[in-house]
């Protein structure tokens, strides 16, 4: 057959993309009654029946690009806001009122997303069964390293009013359904410090960068890049532009492409981003787009933490810029983001089941069925229990997904997306220190040195105080009993700091970046109420920085993220370790299996408008079946469409 | 200034590019006395002294693809091949001779790159301490599970003669020091079978292939891929050219630049590879370059083993392709590829420290002090102990280097190269049998399934067979305390098992191919002498793929990867599973971080040049320096390399 011959017979029947995009389910996915998105992905096909595919070669049609650029808009299929109406339901209404019979509904997962999807089903009248992995704790990747809480934990630090977030920890303004349920809850917020402020709440930028040995001031480097940049080797013509303007400047050609519009302009511009550069990488991007040299990658890769994610998805990358604006304010949660999943559980408590994990789903017909088993921890015989129901909402991630077995088999394009979509790993390596130092001057240094003893403030300050690690934890402030002797003999051992002495400027919030393994460092953005002390986000690193740490056993680990906090603010600061870390690894996390899904080049276009699409009695939601993975509006929009799918279907 | 000015600027002092092609140092690295690459990296240099780059968005200069391709074809800078004199010191003359005084020379890491230059150093009469991180095991990534060895290692499997690979299981003909080590060590190799053959040795091509629910052996799909690329939804013009075809032809345009050329036009050749496609990802290539459609690289992808790897470097894969030739023989060594380090430690044992893991390197002009640390496992205190010699040669995957602190601070492109070099996961699932039932024919399965139980032979043949584990292990050659009650329960809850029955057909080697998470299996190329029962490689994935059976506790993980070798061969080998698993994560290995490393687009022109470089008195080796990652030729090839700079330097 010839060339043309084939384009010929492939026109007389309708292709893939052509069929997504006439139904609809690869948009905002929000499938109601009669609408041929509802129905276009059941009855299941069997394992081969693979639709027809594109010619070769052919650009993403532009249909396909529209309908994921719906999705990044959250736009319905004639260009109209979903959001509004996911507002009303979310925060106000409920789901609309339906004659249908109640439907027993199961949940997979009790996150933020299945939580909230239960919550409106059960108020709508739906019989629901949430099935949690976990044996003691709900809330999925919102988890907050406590004393107590819904989970009875253990307490996680020698003072047990500490706690952290090992997961989500700050949440955007622009997020309305985040922010509104948070309000709606009753649960009171509060900014979160991106950026270090002084006492007083201002921007203050005295927070490091320490890179190449050359160590700045945030708000000097705004000033004066020259050193820092110099330090990298980058052309002449970036020597006196910061990095974030860099990227500014990079990104730019795809901003105009969507800068300045609204309403179906808008959504064309997105379509043309995705058909212009949904199949580079950033890598890609910024060397052919933006004609940056290998230098100045390696600036905006090391200062804007760009270079771990290099080789993925340029998308994931500009659609966080784009859809987040610099100036957008933060909120934390106090007590932590926690307390929102702690809010969700108690309105569906009576409807989840703890330890019980879903590894196989049978469904026809008639119904679904989930199997499951418990986890068997301390030394308790697994378990197996078999759910039934009317449909079923998978909150799973997808790299969950792979391990799970469907019967009958999902279709080929789901397969494919939960074969391929790629998760991104994080690790957050977390230290807690009796004092919070990083709110000293120079003159509580001093007082709080010479407590430990006469003179050791300035031979720390002259680089002249022992670095065997005698140190760990000298303050007074500090229990005696949680600094292991291996985890001296390891600190000793490595003993990378560096021997200079910063001066200190008090600051709230905000954090350092370095070229260290820790990466990026985060301040808490206030005190815990009765305690002097704090937990400091020690290395937050993603992708293969991550893996890296998670190879480390905590008694290494710990003294290693110690001396890459020293490397930023000296040596001192050790005399506040209480010896105590806590590490959250989200790609061992055995139900996560990474911190969200960060797709790679082309995937997009090609495996996106598949992922929320619904296939029968089967719903799919969660933060990857939105394009904001990762965060907890992603997973509330996919908890709104799923239990409207259900309750309108 | 303006471009003029600036690249008039860059003009007066030489490039970064520049210093590295004129010195040498990116190529094969064969640092002489007297050449300029010997002395171009040190002394150290500061961290913030980094040195100048090209101008922005230059092409990679020919300079640089031509070291490049010199490194990928093993040459000198004037383009003569170096494995001829590195065989010449490996298997027969060892070090040239010198008048210099003995060194004491410390090699940190005791694979086949540390021993091998350990002992030629040895033999030439310098001074050599080996540091070992392991309590007791050396090899790195070779690495068998066996009962006893050098490591004396607990039994693995329930026969205690049964052993497999955790790590390099084949090695191909075409890698001259490796085959040439091993017969020089007087170890006997064997045919290593890729793919299956039949009792007299013949390609047998009976494994299968298993994707979208279609079944076909090899030699099936070869004579006909229409129903299995079908399933895939490929264009007409593929339907009928399998899968490795497809390859080829896409591979063609990259290959027609080296394909016939030898001498200095292969150099060319090479370099022109470089030029054109060194920043391409495969999937880049597979669509742009040979413009493959979704559907034809998701084939191409599942059954070539490309998915996991496509936005990964094309480079990657286009050199294993173009260094191994698909009519490549392969070897394995009897007992296990450890034999082939069990010989490298009997000749360096005396100077090999285990259980000190190199965490500080201090280096200066008088030496250099490697600082240690025990692993402290099983309760015991870690230790620290500090080593001097006057050069070191560190093998430790780049991976692993990113947590060992420099004093000095090591030159700028090496610490990205350590930041950057991507390393990729794989993991192997291996199962033990009481029996090889892959070597079984139809009569062969009769009888011993009739020994189970009457009828059990036409039960597993209709599809009626319990599915609920209680017949895993059933065969009265399976010991029975091996199968834990967890495993039984995860298996009937998961029970992913197709029901109907393939034909057997007895093969001897080779594996199958699956979309199922198993992906890759291999069955044993020869029996263990004296044994009836063998150990499969159940399942080999690498990097999403094995980082979800990372996730899996061993309970679960024996059981599902069961599951996945039942849905190709049917359910019925459960009968003979002794209920005993190993599992090798090369990512979560705390020493390896990774298979291998597997770079990025760009990497190996951006990147590469700067791994082997030495710097003072610090060389690098280890597989990573070559061009072959995950190969022990590339390991050998740089421990000669390493050993001449210490040596001659």
């Amino acid at each position: 057959m010839t060339w043309k011959g084939y384009e010929n017979q492939q026109n007389a029947q309708p292709s893939r993309r052509t069929v997504i995009a006439a139904t609809g389910v690869g948009a905002a996915g929000l499938a109601l009654p009669g609408t041929a998105a509802a129905t276009a992905a059941s009855p299941p096909l069997s394992p081969a029946q693979a639709p027809a595919h594109a010619p070769a070669q052919a650009p993403v049609p532009r249909d396909v690009c529209l309908a994921v650029a719906r999705a990044v808009l959250v736009l319905d299929r004639d260009n109209q806001p979903l959001v509004p109406g996911y507002s009303r339901i979310l925060l106000g209404d409920g789901l609309p009122r339906s004659r249908r019979a109640p439907k027993k509904v199961l949940v997979v997962g009790a996150g933020p997303a299945g939580m909230t999807a239960a919550h409106l089903l059960l108020q709508a009248g739906h019989r629901v069964t949430v099935i949690e992995a976990n044996g003691n704790r709900v809330g999925g990747r919102v988890k907050t390293f406590r004393t107590g809480g819904q989970e009875n934990a253990a307490q996680p630090f020698a003072d047990p009013g500490q706690y952290a977030e090992a997961g989500a920890m700050r949440i955007p303004d622009s997020h309305p359904l985040a922010t509104g349920l948070f309000d709606a809850l009753g649960l009171k917020r509060r900014r979160f410090h991106l950026s270090d402020v002084d006492v007083s709440g201002m921007p203050a930028l005295r927070t490091w960068i320490l890179v190449n040995g050359v160590r700045a001031r945030r708000a000097d480097y705004q000033r004066d890049p020259r050193a820092v940049n110099r330090s990298f080797g980058v052309p002449a013509r970036y020597e006196n532009v910061t990095a974030a303007d860099i990227v500014r400047t990079a990104l730019a050609p795809a901003r105009a492409l969507i800068d300045g519009k609204s309403g179906d302009a808008l959504v064309e511009g997105w379509a043309t981003v995705l058909e212009r550069y949904g199949h580079w990488s950033m890598y890609r991007y910024l060397t052919e787009q933006a004609k940056l040299d290998d230098a100045t990658i390696d600036l905006v890769g090391t200062v804007q933490n760009m270079t771990s994610r290099l080789h993925l998805a340029f998308l994931h990358s500009f659609l966080s810029a784009a859809l987040i604006s610099p100036d957008t304010a933060f909120y934390e949660l106090p007590g932590g983001t926690a307390t929102f999943t702690d809010a969700l559980y108690d309105r569906v408590k009576d409807s989840v089941r703890l330890d019980r994990r879903a590894v196989r789903v049978e469904h026809d017909g008639r119904g679904v069925d989930v199997h499951t088993v418990s986890e068997g921890r301390d030394g308790q015989d697994v378990v197996q229990e078999t759910f039934h129901g009317d449909e079923v909402i998978l909150t799973v991630p997808f790299s969950g997904l792979r391990h799970v077995a469907f019967t009958p088999a999902l279709s080929y394009r789901k397969r494919r997306a939960i074969t391929e979509v790629h998760y991104d790993s994080a690790t957050k390596v977390l230290l807690e220190f009796s004092r919070r130092w990083w709110e000293f001057d120079e003159a509580d240094w001093q007082r709080e040195l010479n407590a430990v003893g006469p003179g050791l403030y300035d031979a720390y300050r002259r680089g002249r105080a022992p670095a065997d690690g005698t140190l760990l934890g000298a303050h007074p402030s500090v229990p005696e009993e949680h600094i292991s002797r291996s985890q001296r003999v390891h600190y000793a051992a490595h003993r990378a700091t560096r021997r200079d002495q910063p001066e200190a400027v008090p600051v709230i919030g905000g954090g350092s970046i370095t070229d260290n393994p820790n990466r990026f460092m985060f301040e808490p953005s206030y005190p815990v109420p009765g305690s002097a002390g704090g937990v400091l986000l020690a290395s937050y690193s993603w992708a293969d920085d991550a893996l890296k740490w998670d190879s480390l056993d905590d008694e290494e680990r710990y003294p290693r993220a110690l001396g890459g906090v020293q490397d930023v603010y000296g040596q001192r600061i050790e005399v506040f370790y209480t010896g105590v870390g806590r590490t959250q690894s989200w790609m061992r996390d055995p139900y996560a299996y990474g911190e969200a899904s960060v797709l790679l080049p082309g995937q997009h276009t090609e495996l996106f408008p598949d992922i929320p699409a619904p296939e029968g009695r089967l719903h799919f939601a969660g933060c990857h079946t939105s394009v904001k993975p990762a965060w907890i509006e992603g997973a509330l929009e996919s908890a709104v469409r799923t239990a409207l799918e259900v309750h309108t279907g």
